[in-house]
């Protein structure tokens, strides 16, 4: 009998990340278009069907294509509108994909630091996400390659607004959650400034939060979270965790794509369950 | 050679719910209960690790264990804390599962006439989620297995709440989101009173929003959404859209666990993207 290789496909492609080890979200890509181990990390590159590239560390989403909008306008535009004064100089601890300096640059930033540990993580951004990762062209971006903390520690220079765009508290990230971490940062910080870090999933990552609650309070005297939708990260709900502050009372603020005025009074009110973990 | 049987097994069960052809979020399970195809669907019930016992209605989940307070507190709490008057009698169309009449009780309704087409949804419910539907053995609670569309059309009794607690716009449903079935609506609801509908996840499910806003808008001059995080539904992040209504100014509101009264002040601000499909 003889048979016919055919170019018809039947074999499917997906990426899970595993939320525990009895739920998984996946994704159908077309390829996977790269690995790599690095000195931190393992970093992926998929092309997946639905939510265009996507980028993985160690397993779990950290940037996908056609929602990386969502955490880049919340953990940037937040705090812009939060400060109690226009703000003028950024630091942001992580933030290697570019995303958060991307908006940083579109809210008038005039500097920008930009301190990520991982070279590899800003090389494949500027190679499969250019659109993100164009704000390192910019004069008013400083892109250091190093550690965070240490620079967090050793640095003189203040800022008006200051962003941990890191992984979640295992791994290299783990001091950027630390107290110590936070009494470092509040020298840094100008008076009227905001700093805000990712505090993860309330849902399946409540010690992320309780965490950053804790860092940022012992710090600043107090702490604010706020909550976001983002389809692609572990439940589809994440928080941001940042120093008490009122905002300078401006009338209108400048929409994103799920940013706009109503979303920045809102994305303070916190349902029953998330009050329960930072109380 | 000789083969032993263990019972050691590596195979692992798991109940996927496609949200698109290439994206899915996955469940492991202990073991599937039961699986009944009645007139109106297909009906499955699950017993899974993270998030209890799971009732899905044509491949999509409608209620899990662990999660269903978060729906169930959104499509009464809202609606009863919005109502111009205290609320005393309540329409339910659907919600065979008894969890929207189980908050309505807490919340001191007098009369609650639920109306489920199915009465498969009922039974299941009464037999794996005893707790949650025990609603259906109060005096208060009438059930009437029929026809939602027909009800509104002929019943002559007016209520103070309306809840459209159906499954998404496709199949039996589908009729739950016309502008025809909201006009019957408007002559059974009281003055100060208020209807709301799920209308699905604004992520994806644009049309089921859209639907909503057009059939209650065109029946009640106008519409107002409102959003929740449900971590067991497409995206995490579904919809609820009600008549226009200012609520009755009230000072503290009961909390549940995910509702309290920054939720119902905040679930009111809607992220861009979905301002956009109801624009």
């Amino acid at each position: 009998m003889n048979y016919t290789l055919t170019p018809v496909k039947l074999i499917e492609n997906w990426f899970s990340e595993r939320y525990s080890d009895n739920l998984q979200l996946s994704f159908r890509v077309r390829d996977q278009l790269l690995s790599v181990k690095t000195d931190y990390q393992r970093i992926d590159i998929f092309d997946t069907y639905d939510f265009g590239k996507l980028l993985t560390i160690d397993g779990t989403v950290q940037m996908a294509e056609n929602d990386e909008y969502i955490y880049h306008e919340m953990i940037t535009m937040v705090p812009f509108y939060m400060a109690e004064t226009t703000p003028k100089a950024a630091l942001i601890i992580g933030g290697g994909d570019g995303g958060a300096a991307l908006r940083l640059l579109d809210l008038g930033l005039e500097r920008i630091v930009n301190v990520e540990i991982d070279n590899h993580v800003v090389e494949l951004s500027k190679r499969f996400f250019p659109e993100v990762a164009k704000s390192f062209n910019s004069p008013k971006v400083e892109l250091i390659i190093g550690d965070g903390i240490k620079y967090m520690k050793e640095s003189k220079e203040k800022f008006d607004l200051m962003l941990i765009d890191s992984t979640d508290p295992v791994g290299p990230a783990e001091g950027l959650f630390d107290p110590a971490f936070y009494r470092d940062a509040s020298r840094r910080l100008n008076k009227g400034g905001v700093i805000v870090t990712q505090s993860g999933s309330p849902y399946y990552q409540p010690f992320a939060l309780s965490k950053a609650k804790e860092g940022i309070g012992s710090a600043f005297s107090g702490s604010m979270t706020y909550v976001a939708f983002i389809p692609t990260y572990p439940s589809g709900f994440w928080s941001f965790t940042m120093n008490p502050s009122r905002g300078r009372g401006m009338g209108e603020v400048k929409p994103g794509r799920y940013f706009n005025g109503d979303v920045l009074k809102g994305c303070f009110s916190l349902p029953e369950f998330v009050k329960k973990i930072i109380d």
